[in-house]
């Protein structure tokens, strides 16, 4: 896990992984109902694209939630993406998220050696550690990759965090990611943070990811410049396409890589093809001033994302609010 | 011209100056055909968010331009100045900005005591930097501060570059800006950039500012990158309106200051009246695909802002099209 500052803008870092996650944070854009002609078109556009990873969606529990409520990728069943993606004989390696106290490991994550996927992402709180672990641990066990999402830190005093972290650098897990959440971080900010994660990530052996938001236009701005300070697995969605303002956009981080292996031409054709119709048939998301607002307060977005939906345009009452509720 | 980076994300550089120029590059888009209730509710937002500078437009010449194909701040007359601030007795002050060979700044600029006109911003080619300082030095002898914008740097080779910036600097300019005309610069360039322009700024006492391009959507971080560089002389845009993917969001940056004196409320009940409606009549920027290309290609956006006007979509064959114009 060396420290990358030695690419430049010319020169590219070979350990550097793509984390395609359109499925799954902009599943929950449109509750996961994704067609399967736009799930088989991302997963050959990502192939071609030389993108890493691709992201099918959430492991998330039907003990908990109502499988007719939510598109398939909410559940991500193995027999689900194979249908997809067969046995995927491609460089591609296939990642699920499984969020603490809504998956069920034991029963839903098979070994890897019967399953398509690569990579387990464990998203947790820093109050749920301990259960992190285990399900790392378990996903260890089973064979796969693994790594683990920190939600929130921006919420969380620095120290807790540190201890946070070392418990989970301490665990088999493969990849730790700093996660904004709340697109609150700048670019100073996140510099810092990384510089925190990467020495942990340094001294045991561990990657660090990032995984931003674009509440203020900032998610790509704080993506490059994690991969500037160490972060090696970044994290993009196509169109930015991602809960309230969206991610990192796939085609930016593209689009600054100079690694030959990756190509933003099947993305642009993906985008071409399925992305601006998504838009017309009324899916929202992306940068607007009510985001603005959460992520300058470093708020949870749902008041914007509702705010939005009302198609409400008061932002001043709204900040307000925000104040009220935030403050 | 100290340099900033004392201040940090509590504290505030005291000698921050943040010019909207909502009317000049968004006037690109519409064509300068902005109402006067539209100016006169931004003059007023402006005062009460406490903006520094409100730029109105350009100082073109009516000897070429014809004044029936463009809207009046084109011209920026001064009476047509006067008639939305009366004496303008506020703390906002007002620039124009002047375009080298396309304006008769002898007849067209007079006397400062005589003019609502604060600030002239002479905007220049590096080829034509002794013309600039023509400019630069009528206007500073008529009472003006006076600012200077080498556009399209990024093409510029350093050595040119740094000679022209010597030039300008020697001359009686109050700023010297920075200007990211294609959206080409990422943040770590920007903040080299910066570094070489502040040297400058600091042996010569100049201000230096920064002028942000949102093609690959990081006008915003260039813009605070600069600052946290030395840059004090900030430009942004109501809502990012400009040329192609348009600016530094005014909102992003009010809310990112940590100075009292800035309020975000006057700005977002602006948008709320006027940038909304518009976005409804037709008048299209911000980023889009075509203006990243451009953008990472360092090309100017011509070419992009015609394939959004044709309403086409395929990005791809745009790419090529554009690497053949290009490369």
């Amino acid at each position: 896990m060396a420290k990358l500052t030695e690419a430049n803008l010319v020169t590219y870092s070979p350990n550097l992984k793509v984390l395609d996650c359109t499925l799954r944070d902009g599943g929950l854009v449109n509750n996961f109902y994704f067609t399967d002609e736009f799930v088989k078109d991302l997963y050959n556009a990502a192939i071609k694209a030389g993108i890493d990873y691709m992201e099918f969606g959430y492991k998330a529990s039907t003990d908990i939630f109502n499988e007719s409520d939510f598109g398939k990728w909410k559940f991500c069943k193995d027999d689900d993406i194979r249908a997809i993606v067969g046995d995927n004989d491609t460089n591609l390696k296939i990642s699920v998220m499984a969020d603490v106290g809504r998956t069920n490991h034991k029963r839903d994550i098979i070994n890897r050696a019967d399953s398509p996927i690569d990579l387990i992402r464990v998203a947790t709180y820093i109050n749920t550690v301990p259960a992190a672990i285990e399900i790392i641990e378990d996903a260890k066990n089973k064979g796969y990759e693994v790594s683990c999402n920190i939600m929130a830190v921006s919420k969380v005093n620095n120290e807790d965090l540190m201890n946070g972290l070392k418990e989970i650098a301490n665990s088999s897990v493969d990849v730790i990611y700093m996660v904004d959440s709340f697109g609150s971080y700048y670019p100073e900010q996140i510099a810092k943070l990384a510089d925190q994660y990467v020495e942990i990530g340094d001294k045991y052996k561990k990657n660090i990811g990032i995984h931003a938001h674009n509440n203020q236009q900032l998610a790509f701005a704080n993506t490059i410049t994690s991969l500037r300070h160490g972060a090696n697995f970044l994290d993009s969605t196509v169109s930015g396409m991602g809960r309230g303002a969206g991610n990192c956009f796939t085609e930016s981080l593209l689009g600054f890589l100079r690694n030959p292996r990756y190509n933003l031409v099947p993305i642009m054709d993906f985008v071409q093809k399925h992305m601006l119709q998504l838009k017309k048939d009324g899916n929202v998301w992306g940068y607007d001033i009510p985001y603005l607002l959460t992520g300058v307060l470093n708020a949870h977005p749902s008041s914007a994302i509702r705010f939005i939906k009302e198609n409400r345009t008061d932002y001043s009452k709204y900040y307000q609010e925000l104040l009220d509720d935030t403050l």
